[in-house]
């Protein structure tokens, strides 16, 4: 349902040039008007509060010198470089949408979409051309985009600057990562607006790039909340040709402007008409809870593409991973080479080093260690030749995704996995060289299809090749689409490590079943992450799709796993399992190695019993950096599962179940951090209890810093 | 056969340092020595003369901080930036081969490679490194490189400059272009050495690029001509995964000095050892007809790579092409259109503009003038979508290769071409725009493949995307070599247009058939060319390879075919079919309207006979920019076939038929200049003469200046 009203405005008549748009709830108010010098500004206000201060919006782009396409440009074009200023409005449209939809896995059964749009036709005399902002309020905040629509003098433009100003009314709290083009594996900073050039000055994490970023630059999703405790979310939907966004801090005046990731050139979009921008995203609430709950990332996006999902299935899998994350175990097969010349050396002449993690034996560990306990996938790294020297060099052909260990023998477990009903995950680390790993892409999902791989881990570890290029700009943007599409050919599910941040594209493309982008478990074995990092993610990076985060780490004290490594994992095991639901995602992985389970079978029980995908879900306690808890009842049952994690000290989550159904019985198995628990000196210490409970039932449970809890509920069959 | 001579140099013997090696008839000797301060240092001289006067040899690297490959690379290698000084010779080794090979298509039947070789390991005692240099010399001229074995201390390295140095022995006059990364197709300046800069600056022709090149940077094959009448070629041979070397001049010590094509961040070269530089050549004679007659560059290439090489046929054809090329037809299909989204842009609703070249009609007009006159293939650019908006722009999605515009009828254009015994050649224009057409390749090839495509003309015109990449960097030198591979795969011929220039990869690759690389026949409709261009492309671009220079213009006055081209093809009609001979090339095209070959069905006669592959090549006269007369004998066949092309005025060419087979009348068919030719006010004026000759006649054949002859003999029968 979609009601539109346009309105046509006399170009003349200055009053008319400021709207407002009203949310459904009509508690979100946003005013557009074209300001002096024809300057386009927004605001946004929540109940009757300020969110986002007056604002400008366009974007400045290279003139044809500037672009040095070569002569031919020059000839052809000579585009102003201003899409900021010089503007009247020409028309404007309202609309009003108001849908249901189904995504393939997710939070909930059905989405609703529910919205009131504001489309504002922008003429600039000086070119006659025409610019389109179009604006969609839902009750849960704003989303809004540049329009290029096809005209006679914008077609081709390249995007030096985009000038999305979000005005902040004070200096608010900040969870926020540094800048960066091609890393987001940070912990997140806490710290007023004031204080990120002081933090990002004193120093960046090491083994981490910043390359050309400003002190104040911070990437999305950026949490933010009020002295008036306003929660404000900052974000993007719908990445797509286009630079990833960043924000830059005027910390003077507290203004956030967009600061998209450039090219090799520096160019930020290379544009034909008819394009837009990506949405940018304002999620606002007083409750934080509102902000986890919302589905305005997902709504932005495009429906889904795919007319056969059949296919797509979530999975729960163990891997031949933890082992070389600690230090255990390696990649690669052997230290003979001074360097690989994939198609030219020959492994099979080479003296293994003995430290090789995807041998045939080991891997059939894990596959009856997952048949055993019910999961559906095992996922190997370093099956494939060119470990040895991957890393550091930028080289371009580094790996051919389709040449095995000679120790490896991927008939055999091909044959021995489906023996016993679990299906393999293929691994393709590109070490980012992008166009060896297109070059080989078909192959590889070929041979994915050949033994029977529903899904691949990719990796895009490592500078960008060609050299010069950012793992976050257009050009590289388009290649993570672009092997989501071709994978989605090939009926296979896609889950990208260190690709871009998600901004709700598994909506149009659900193959993308995961994303990593974001500091994931692995650190807790370089050295450790916070111990409230993960009551910070869902405010953050979630909240453009799910992570691959692999949790479920049962022994903390990663020395006892390889003595070499003296890192530990700041949570407790209570902690470890309440992640499987504070943190959806249909690709969820036991990563621990599989003796460490087998010490903690009751422990370990939930992991094998919890849902992967959800019929709805019910964020019940949420504060950005202290607590997150959630209930979901798994898709097409009538279990439910509730997850707490906690990153303050001595919290206790008080929860009413008043979701359940009525007049239902149901067993609750709760396993939550025991007395005296201690993420750093005593995180095993868990209990599990079960206790009957309904939807009158208030629970009670104490959950320490890095610690949490989680419930599995079962309906008592009468 | 090879023999080997290996010399164990104690690493304190100064004297034994310096290194002489002859070519096998001992006109040609080099000296290598070290000198002052560990610099490599070689010269050449042929028969007594200098030819390159002492000059150094070496590469600087990029340190690692100024590769910037992020910190992971700081960490593990801190390369020393010189690799140019500080050596001692550690071994010397010498060898000689002399062995005999036939290449699958070409100028003989079989290649002698002979030549006396040394390689000089040199060790850099600071860094513990070697690098070394192989010299190959043969009775015409020298090859070498610089090698990288295995080895500790080089693994991964950068090449910020190759310094190379051809000392020159005088203000020689050179026959040369202007240094470009991007485009080739420039008409030929003829100056001293000394006044290279001036030309330069004095402007460089319009629509094309020399973006960062100094003013006495010029292109190889370079030409060169002593005041004592040497003659000189530089050029490089086997370029692989390296940036094609282009020669910049200190005018005033006259030293040339290689200057590779960099990439978007100014790299040469990202190198893996072991590994080696493409080779270096320097062709030199006292007789222009051997700069002609060698095959140095064939056979410092690797042999043929290509198990099965019997689906490789040189072909000759005819092609939907000159109509567009001279404005009379376009590419395009519609005016309809401001851009084309592949993709998306329905073709089928838009209005035709009525001059698209490419219709199923036309075509088959084509086909019908190629079955009726023994023509192999018919070429048919325009066939696909997309050519509405496909320069300029950079555009990345710009082809699919696959998409036929509505009036082209693939199907019906194959059943109708394969019924009267045609093959189809297949256009692929890649805009540059690399990863797109990568993507698209096997889709292509398997679409040719259907269709019973042998050949296909790949075109790269414009910038090349990703931008900021140059045309003939290590990185887009790869895709041209993975697009010859892949095509091999697919047994399909590759004539690739604005591709690198060619440095003998036909030799390995005898599927590469053809490029174009130099300033072809669409010049002549587009302002003309030099009236001696063609005397001098068979010393500079052929001698990397064959063209397709797409010869046989009929009519000159380019008016005639559309009143609005007032361009003028700077030849004779006799110079026309000379070409056929003198640019000896497995793919040629008859590239005038058919119509215009009707007009003058006595001279297409010689088109129609020339053969395309050859037993044997006798230079009989040569002078760069002046005159190039070449006997060439049909392979298998008893057939011979003469060109001359002719540059000056008033040439007349004087030949023996000494070559023929003795005891033998041949009948030949004079195909010359009329009396009264002229290039520009007389050119359709030629005569047709036929007489008998034996091995005994001697011929006296006047031509004009932009004409020449062409002549055809076959034995009589007796």
């Amino acid at each position: 349902m979609k009601k539109i009203l346009t309105l046509l405005i006399a170009c003349t008549a200055g009053a008319l040039s400021a709207q407002t748009l009203q949310s459904p709830d009509k508690n979100l108010i946003l005013t557009f008007s074209v300001q002096e010098g024809g300057k386009p500004t927004y605001a946004l206000s929540y109940k009757g509060q300020e969110v986002i201060a007056p604002s400008h919006l366009g974007l400045e782009l290279y003139s044809s010198n500037e672009v040095q396409f070569g002569e031919e440009l020059k000839k052809n074009t000579d585009v102003n470089t201003s899409l900021y200023d010089g503007f009247t409005v020409e028309k404007v449209t309202t609309a009003t949408a108001d849908e249901t939809w189904a995504p393939v896995w997710g939070e909930s059964k059905t989405i609703r979409n529910h919205y009131n749009e504001l489309v504002v036709t922008l003429r600039q005399k000086s070119t006659d051309r025409a610019m389109n902002i179009r604006f969609r309020l839902f009750n849960d905040g704003l989303g809004f985009r540049y329009e290029f629509p096809e005209q006679k003098n914008l077609v081709y433009f390249v995007v030096k600057d985009e000038l999305t100003q979000f005005a902040m009314t004070g200096d608010h709290y900040a969870w926020w990562i540094p800048g960066d083009y091609d890393t987001q594996e940070y912990d997140y900073n806490h710290t007023r607006l004031s204080e990120i050039r002081a933090v990002n000055a004193q120093g960046r994490q090491a083994n981490l790039s910043q390359k050309g970023f400003s002190d104040t630059g911070v990437q999305t999703s950026l949490m933010l909340k009020t002295d008036k405790g306003l929660y404000i979310n900052l974000h993007e939907a719908a990445l797509v040709n286009y630079g990833a966004m960043h924000l830059n801090l005027d910390d003077k005046r507290l203004i956030f402007q967009s600061w998209i990731t450039p090219d090799a050139n520096g160019a930020k979009g290379y544009l034909q008409a008819p394009t837009q921008t990506p949405w940018r995203t304002v999620i606002v609430s007083d409750d934080a809870r509102d902000i986890l709950a919302s589905n305005i990332t997902l709504n932005l996006n495009e429906p889904c593409a795919l007319a056969d999902t059949s296919w797509i299935h979530p999975m729960k899998y163990v891997g031949v991973w933890w082992e070389m994350i600690t230090g255990m175990k390696e990649w690669s097969y052997t230290y003979d080479l001074p360097s690989v010349h994939i198609g030219i050396t020959d492994y099979t002449k080479l003296k293994p080093h003995g430290k090789h993690g995807a041998t045939t034996e080991n891997v059939k560990k894990y596959i009856d260690f997952a048949a055993k306990n019910g999961f559906d996938g095992v996922l190997v790294e370093g099956w494939n030749i060119g470990w040895e020297d991957w890393f550091g060099h930028a080289k371009d052909h580094v790996f051919d995704f389709q040449t095995p260990y000679p120790d490896f023998d991927i008939d055999e477990v091909h044959r021995y996995a489906k023996s016993k009903g679990v299906k393999m995950i293929m691994h393709h680390e590109t070490s980012s060289s992008i166009r060896n790993y297109e070059r080989y892409m078909d192959e590889a999902y070929r041979l994915m299809n050949k033994y029977e791989y529903p899904a691949v881990k990719s990796g895009y570890v490592g500078n960008i090749v060609p050299r010069g290029e950012n793992h976050y700009s257009q050009w590289i943007n388009n290649h993570y689409l672009y092997a989501i599409k071709k994978a989605a050919d090939y009926h296979i599910m896609i889950n990208a490590h260190e690709a871009v941040r998600p901004t709700g594209l598994c909506r149009t493309y659900p193959n993308l079943i995961g994303n990593e982008s974001a500091r994931g478990t692995e650190y807790q074995a370089f050295g450790g992450s916070k111990p409230n990092h993960t009551t910070v993610l869902p405010f953050t990076r979630l909240i453009g799709g799910p992570m691959d985060f692999t949790p479920g780490i049962f022994e903390m004290d990663i020395s006892k796993n390889n003595p070499n490594n003296h890192s530990h994992c700041n949570a407790t095991i209570a902690n470890q399992l309440s992640l499987y639901v504070t943190m959806s995602s249909p690709l969820q992985m036991a990563a621990d190695l599989p003796e460490n389970y087998e010490r903690f079978p009751d422990a370990f029980q939930f992991i094998k019993d919890v849902a992967l995908d959800w019929d709805e879900s019910h964020y019940l306690e949420a504060e950005p950096g202290a607590y997150v808890t959630v209930a979901r009842k798994a898709k097409g049952s009538d279990d439910w599962f509730i997850g707490n994690t906690t990153g303050i000290k001595g919290f206790t989550s008080k929860i009413a179940l008043s979701f359940l159904k009525p007049n239902t019985r149901y067993e609750a198995t709760i396993y939550a951090d025991a007395k005296g628990a201690d993420y750093k000196t005593n995180p095993q210490a868990y209990i599990i209890k079960k206790q009957k409970v309904t939807n009158k039932t208030k629970l009670s449970i104490p959950a320490v810093e890095g610690g949490g809890y989680a419930i599995r509920l079962v309906p008592v069959k009468k």
